[in-house]
């Protein structure tokens, strides 16, 4: 079997398995690390069936393949969304949503928050969507987009903010909204784009709320083991028999899967439409599902990945712990995972991979720039792997004829000693956090400066803060929330008070 | 005949000649722009048989060519030079050339300001080469890399700072340099990148001095006549008949040169030695050499761009008011040029094009990122004329094959309302200008915020102060290097106070 190498985040899907120190790679490893999980493919795709929660229009806009060079390569339409139904054309505010891997439409559908406060700041919406992802696809088609290495070149972080910068440019200049000061949000990679984009073209936006973004997964920068650490201390803290329970599962698996028909065996009591090839994808499956769990562990109901009870990882716990007399292991972790996989109790029989013809553009970023090593160590439920860097790049040399670059990303944006790097240097990002999410391990978690601020709150998931509010929000979230609003009041209204100084004092320069 | 559309600058070599407004495209020309100089061609060479002025071992260091994309392109090797003879190991800063279009021996050899403060501040001396210049060639040769628009399309600003930042990053990890601030400096272009870089990388840099550094010669920031206008005022302000008479030149050539035999009269009177093609050909070439002379006008004598003499326009407008009775006025600007043609005197004949064949890799910039509006107008002694885009794109699709971009250098660096943008954002920046060089109009005069300042001198020229110290240095330039001197000290003590606090306090993020 394999080390969870990889893992989940919002839309994070991640690479893991490597180990930037090459005296790390673990000879004595007894799994090996589960493919990364290809959480867009399965999950952040929109059902067109179902109504629209918003109100927007649909646009495309000529893009630049190659901003950064002069690569003769043909342009490409990127979609976005548009709702100026509140906007104060005069000096309202832009809110302008970095989308990340996937389908912006599923994006804004679930980013409540903006469409929430949009009337109070009689604010413009757009939601722009991510280059290679949903319908913004270079090359006409998706087919051609990822056909292989060199169609996939351009799908970059650095091309993507150079997207946002250029579309943010044109339509201000469309709109005549010049005085208009745009304010960036995005959760997740998104959020990393919030973040990055306001440190790299303070020119273009004023402000950015990064939620759950983890700008620090990087090299070793925070410790390797943090995520599922975090995951781990999510199960734990609901119930240590629970926590033990999937701690055991691992070995309890390798042991009935090398049995004689072991894999049948194992198939049926996982109630899987598809024989098992190995132990390591039913690793997989299962481990996916804890750390999507520990994103989604939100405090009321709700269907951002899955359709899932309030706290479900109380609920999953329940039912490992709650098992009839004389469950297995096995048995309680299927009835746990049951929760999450089929909450509504309509599935059959569970396929661990849903698309395995997609090629997920999350895992050509995570092979290229996105590599962020994980680690699984004394203190997770997971089973015990170190990241392993050169399997990484076998792996991505394999699956799409590139080699990673592991240190690029602090290279390009920075994240080693960063109170230090930006304490006197740049201003106004919220880097908002929950510390049930595993990626608040790899996040800013204390304030940068007295403009670049950290809100953290001890029970929020996964970007929680930009859902739409209900009715069931907890009072730590209204508060977080209300500190996100007054912060992004006082970008705008320096903003407009220093543009009138200015105007005033003719003060060109 | 043309207008001169392109102007010199130290080594920012222009393209000229657009109108980002087409309405403003002038049908009455009575000349047209003049070609782009190609400033490094004929000066920015090092000569190799004479001494060099300062120690220091050459290194090459494999880079990227496509750092932005996953492009599979080979690799190159870009040339440094180094020196770390006063490097104090423990904190000593690294100082950081930010070369520009040219070879960097040759502005190692024109940067003494660096090598001059180098033993006080224990610093390592760093000169990067600017890819696609001097030794740094992608794909193996000058003749590969300058092929097509395919080889030279990653000959951009953006990509040359991501080559400054991997090296600056890697060399400090193979140093263990961890502790060593590093300060970047830069002239013309180069002063661009500096203080682009210390925006764009404020992790990898903790300051700049951007010496005569244009970042807002673009798009209509700066009014287009400001080049030609300071030009002019340089000469106006010794002379005002000395203006007149340059002024009234370009409609005699004109006259002349329309006569029968003219072009071959033109060609004995201005002693060129090869028969004229065209009137335009005289007049770029003699405008060429007042926008140099206004870039160099130095209060020494110097041998920056040719050999000249202290305030050499000075002596230019002596020798034309001067010139025997019964001189024309063709005569007269004659005699000028040939001060900065000629000043020692060993020229027999001149060759309009010292270099025909070179393809200058600045030419590839002015056509595709870095294009600088320029018009002349009524307070220039040039002929009249106003950019005009269209014929700039013409030019550049038929030399290059390549589309210009005139709005990126903004989308991606700002410039608009730099005031407005960065008054809160960013640190730790000095634009240093000197009145007397026409690329200051477009460059940074007032100061940003507290700590992005600009320095200015009435009577400086292009980057003087980069320049080494001479007994004959005026006060105000001294002054202003120990402004500059202070301002890094204070950089540098300033990192080093915060670099204890955060140790101390263990407070990583």
């Amino acid at each position: 079997m394999r080390v969870p190498s990889s893992s989940p985040l919002l839309t994070l899907s991640l690479s893991l398995s490597l180990s930037l120190l090459l005296t790390f790679a673990c000879t004595a490893q007894q799994q090996e690390a589960p493919a990364p999980p290809r959480l867009l493919g399965t999950f952040a795709k929109l059902n067109r069936e179902a109504p629209k929660p918003y109100e927007y229009e649909i646009r495309q806009f000529t893009q630049t393949l190659d901003h950064l060079s002069f690569s003769n390569l043909p342009s490409f339409q990127q979609r976005y969304l548009i709702n100026a139904r509140h906007w104060d054309p005069q000096s309202g505010p832009i809110f302008f949503y970095c989308g990340n891997e996937g389908d912006i439409e599923w994006f804004a559908a679930n980013t409540g928050f903006v469409w929430d406060i949009a009337p109070r700041f009689r604010a413009m919406l757009l939601f722009a969507e991510h280059r290679y992802y949903g319908e913004s696809m270079p090359y006409g088609s998706r087919e051609k987009a990822y056909k292989d290495a060199a169609s996939l070149a351009h799908l970059t972080a650095e091309q993507a903010l150079a997207d946002f910068a250029v579309l943010i440019t044109e339509l201000k200049k469309n709109f005549s909204a010049d005085a208009s000061p745009v304010v960036l949000f995005g959760g997740s990679y998104g959020g990393m784009l919030a973040a990055w984009m306001r440190l790299k073209y303070p020119h273009v936006a004023i402000g950015a709320l990064a939620s759950s973004a983890p700008i620090l997964q990087f090299e070793n920068i925070v410790p390797r083991e943090t995520f599922y650490d975090i995951v781990s201390n999510d199960f734990r803290r609901e119930s240590v028999e629970c926590f033990n329970t999937i701690k055991r599962s691992w070995k309890a698996i390798e042991t009935d899967g090398n049995k004689y028909d072991g894999l049948v065996y194992l198939t049926k009591k996982f109630h899987l439409c598809k024989t098992l090839k190995s132990t390591q994808d039913l690793s997989d499956w299962l481990s996916s599902a804890y750390s999507y769990l520990a994103m989604v562990d939100y405090p009321y109901p709700s269907e951002f990945l899955m359709p899932l009870p309030g706290y479900p990882i109380k609920e999953v716990c329940r039912k490992i712990d709650n098992a009839p007399d004389g469950s297995s292991d096995l048995d309680r972790v299927f009835a746990g995972v049951s929760i999450y996989y089929n909450y509504t109790g309509t599935v059959d029989c569970f396929d661990l991979q849903a698309d395995p013809h997609g090629m997920s553009g999350w895992d050509w970023q995570a092979c290229t720039e996105m590599v962020m090593p994980m680690s699984s160590g004394d203190n997770s439920m997971f089973w015990r792997f170190n990241f392993d860097y050169i399997s990484t790049q076998e792996r991505c040399l394999k699956d799409f004829g590139v080699n990673p670059r592991p240190y690029w990303i602090t290279t390009e944006f920075g994240g080693h000693d960063l109170r230090f790097a930006l304490g006197k240097f740049g201003s106004n990002i919220i880097f908002s956090n929950g510390l049930l999410d595993p990626w608040s391990g790899g996040s800013v978690l204390k304030n940068v400066s007295e403009t670049i601020v950290a809100l953290v709150t001890k029970e929020g998931a996964h970007h929680i803060d930009l859902r739409a509010s209900t009715k069931e929000d907890p009072s730590w979230l209204l508060a977080q929330r209300a500190s996100e609003i007054k912060l992004i009041t006082e970008w705008i209204d320096q903003y407009h008070r220093v543009r009138k100084e200015t105007n005033s004092s003719c003060a060109s320069i």
